[in-house]
């Protein structure tokens, strides 16, 4: 097991309905050592490709987006989830479902900041059915920017999420992905990677 | 000036309705080399404090407070705006009145992630009216923790929160006072503070 398998074998939470607990450590209280690793690890995998800048989207994506930005010395862009009076002037958006809220947003992020030669890095913290990150990559094509790489912090591979992600031919590591849950139990099964 | 007024002065836009745009570095696209010096900042002012967990709001003060959480090597909790399916249990709830968007919002902190022996640094990007503020300071006297210092990048010296906090007896930093706009000319006008 990987670092981030490890602790969600200690720290996680199975609930009844595939719901996978995360919140002591990712997602409502944070572990910034943890997310600094999970840069890292983004780092390492991704040093080659010439990011320019990365994406993710609020509210929890922004935490792991920072720690990966210090390794990549890039800036982070976060994509909104709703219309703000501040936010003016031309804007990119897409339309995405939460699994988790089950309510549909509308992501948008300022034009000036994504450029056509940007090399864009999408972040996020879960990769579920994927939707969020739909709706990211429609916006970098809407830039006329390009996804180099996409990293996840844990994806639950018995949704369609990211699968479909990678059949787009998409260069996508998630760092955990949780094949199966027994609520029960409190058991969570890995699928096999080679070493992050 | 300090590192923060310049960056404002730089790159900071003042609209109508004493709007100030940061937009291109603090709560869109976001500068990390910026948010760890603000950290940094945090633990200068706040270090000999005994600070057990920053708790900041989502989304704009999560990156700042993971930022400051490297220095101070503690917890982030970050409260959340509306009610998640993924948050059972106990709950520290709070209303508060957003300036920016013209709504309440109910903020939502899990019971298990603040205790009574917590020495709490509270960090935010913005302090306009402090009524998020309030809403945390509410969250943290209900956990019967205490709230050691409060961290905020800038702060509207025109409007009436941070009068009201420091007149609670709170240690409040904010890194950038912006006394004065004019939307005209683009100046922006800062209370002369010591060294920071």
């Amino acid at each position: 097991m990987n670092f981030l398998e490890e602790r969600i074998v200690k720290d996680g939470v199975v609930k009844e309905g595939n719901v996978l607990k995360v919140d002591s450590f990712l997602n409502h209280q944070m572990d910034v050592k943890l997310l600094d690793k999970m840069g890292q690890a983004f780092y390492k995998k991704f040093a080659e490709k010439q990011v320019t800048k990365i994406l993710t989207i609020e509210t929890s994506g922004i935490a792991i987006a920072c720690a990966a930005a210090r390794y990549f010395d890039v800036p982070v862009v976060f994509a909104k989830k709703s219309k703000s009076v501040n936010l003016d002037g031309d804007l990119y958006t897409a339309e995405v479902e939460s699994f988790t809220h089950k309510n549909k947003n509308t992501v948008i992020v300022s034009k000036k900041f994504l450029s056509p030669d940007d090399r864009i890095l999408l972040i996020d913290d879960f990769l579920a059915n994927g939707c969020a990150l739909q709706g990211l990559i429609s916006i970098v094509k809407d830039a006329g920017a390009q996804v180099v790489g996409i990293g996840i912090g844990v994806e639950k591979g018995f949704q369609v999420g990211g699968r479909m992600i990678r059949n787009l031919g998409y260069d996508l590591l998630s760092l955990a992905i949780v094949d199966g849950m027994d609520a029960g139990t409190g058991e969570i099964f890995f699928r096999e990677q080679g070493e992050i």
